[in-house]
């Protein structure tokens, strides 16, 4: 059977498990996974776009596992009472191709969350204090309590351009201590003087949320809102005058900020930092850049510990995602034809 | 909310519409969207293969669905006790990539059988009668039926080197009136005086299930069961001495039969026959051959009727794919995080 987990399951899981100690416990399983890099097939994402968004699948695979996500970006949704960003993924057997897993959502604000958190430990200077966070959407509550809970990160300076989105930040982690949420009157007043700055905006448009006189020496970005042909946050000059590491090349040439750039311009991908075979940051006035757009190895991890999660703790049901397979060559006997029915009740 | 059809479900609605009609109702649904070939967004396949099988994604799209699948292939899994193919797929809303519909099993069967009755129909000689049968695994009730329906064949001639393959067959459909089911005792003694030759074999490997001299002027072969670099069916001289008609010709040339070609023999997409852009069948004594791989269109095809037919004969539950966005852009409070749930209770 395959285990389904819906969103009353995995709000279960993470009430059990605490949402800052689940994130914590998946950057270690990611750090593990990006350091077993070359052990995996490895595909660029394959996007539908359309005029409003796109509707993509991510597959991974090594030797034992294969996972997929399916997520859609469509900025529009909001307007209309949807997500911006909706996702389920499966984890499959790659022995047989059976389906282990459906979990259906949340994970892909987890794991970016998550990933950033990984990433910002590798790259920030080591007393960052201070984050501005540029966009207070559905992801923003997890950037803060992945950057709290895993750098010690212990005041946010908010901003986005709908004064709602960070009421609701500021109202949803109100009560979360030693975490102070002040809100900015423009991204050049949340970014200035902060250690590191996050920006998880979500037009699907060249937007230049971040230009070049914004930024400090030391600086670490976190730049996770561009992620699409077409969709940047960053101004090319900002880029140019930073070190920028990114998930998977391939893809990030074409759907990261870094499709401003040359494609022969340089970048590290983070795990060989993390591996020791690239240099991370080299001194404490470079700027860094973590130019991320999320890639298939994340949801592979999120998928292998929610199913290690779930199976420990009991959540999630049971589903028949697959046919039983008494007699595995004939499937005829799941159409319950009357014929078929009859020959049962002969039988019987 | 999204409709999840399990197998229980599709089981239910195939007794409600009869396994026969609905193949034939989506052989006509197929028919309809290959006319719109030129509409869709169409991607080859993407394949991540291990040494004892492959999991594939499909995906494919017009200007108002997307569809994907999910779709595994394991020659070895039968000796485990599990399905050699298992899939599940998943019709969106592509203005919002909302997921609308998450079918999980079956129609991978029902659509195949349904395309190669639909493109029998174009391509066989209109007095087709009788059908060499080659593989009677879980294939091979769906296109006896397909074509006993959509083509009036009336005698089948059934081989399989597992011969118990082939006592479930004749056991599953004994009850059909005007349906024979023959047993041969090897691929030519099948073959021998048959109309049409359907191959559904399932090895991975590159096989020569049909040889030339088996092949008799006239014949339709419809070779299913070929479809992944290096697992193939046919004979390249039988394929040089026939008229090919392929699904999606960028995908076919790495799965199909055609594999062993040279990569510009001639080839006609079913579609271009089908919309009278290009001939089928030239004469009654050519050979044609539909080298089928399955291509992702067609499970769009079915997504959509089985949605259609779910929702109209009231058949599956409604599932939380997706977070209810009370407001899209808080996606944090599906956490329940402790924090969250104070506030609401302060709230109440």
């Amino acid at each position: 059977m395959t285990r389904f987990i819906d969103v009353p399951a995995l709000t279960q899981l993470l009430q059990r498990k605490g949402v800052a100690p689940l994130m914590a416990e998946l950057a270690e399983a990611l750090r593990e996974d990006f350091l077993r890099w070359e052990e995996f097939d490895k595909t660029a994402r394959v996007a539908s776009h359309s005029p409003v968004g796109v509707i993509e699948l991510m597959p991974v695979a090594d030797t034992r596992h294969y996972a997929f996500k399916y997520v859609n970006g469509h900025p529009i949704n909001t307007s209309r009472g949807l997500y911006t960003v909706m996702a389920f993924g499966v984890l499959a057997e790659v022995a047989s191709g059976y389906p282990l897993l459906s979990e259906l959502t949340l994970t892909t604000a987890l794991r970016t969350a998550a990933t950033s958190a990984l990433a910002a430990r590798t790259l920030a200077r080591p007393d960052s204090r201070r984050m501005a966070l540029i966009g207070n959407g559905a992801q923003s509550e997890f950037q803060t309590l992945a950057f709290h809970n895993q750098l010690g990160i212990e005041e946010i300076v908010a901003y986005d351009i709908d004064a709602a989105a960070t009421d609701k930040l500021q109202r949803n982690l109100a009560a979360y201590p030693g975490l102070r949420i002040r809100r900015a009157g423009s991204v050049a007043e949340a970014v200035r003087g902060a250690d590191i700055v996050t920006t998880v905006t979500a037009d699907k448009t060249r937007a230049t949320i971040l230009t070049p006189e914004m930024i400090e020496p030391g600086m670490h970005i976190n730049a996770v809102g561009g992620d699409c042909p077409g969709k940047t946050e960053l101004h090319a000059e900002l880029l140019r005058a930073a070190r920028i590491f990114v998930e998977y090349e391939p893809q990030t040439r074409i759907e990261g900020d870094i499709q401003q750039l040359a494609p022969d311009h340089p970048v590290t991908e983070l795990w060989r930092v993390l591996a020791g075979q690239a240099e991370g940051r080299q001194s404490r006035e470079q700027v860094t850049v973590f130019d991320s757009v999320g890639f298939a190895l994340e949801d592979y991890s999120a998928l292998r510990l929610v199913y290690r999660l779930a199976l420990e703790l009991g959540i999630g049901q049971e589903v028949e995602l697959v046919p039983p397979a008494d007699d595995p060559k004939d499937l005829f006997r799941h159409t319950g034809s009357a014929h078929r029915r009859a020959q049962l009740r002969r039988a019987a």
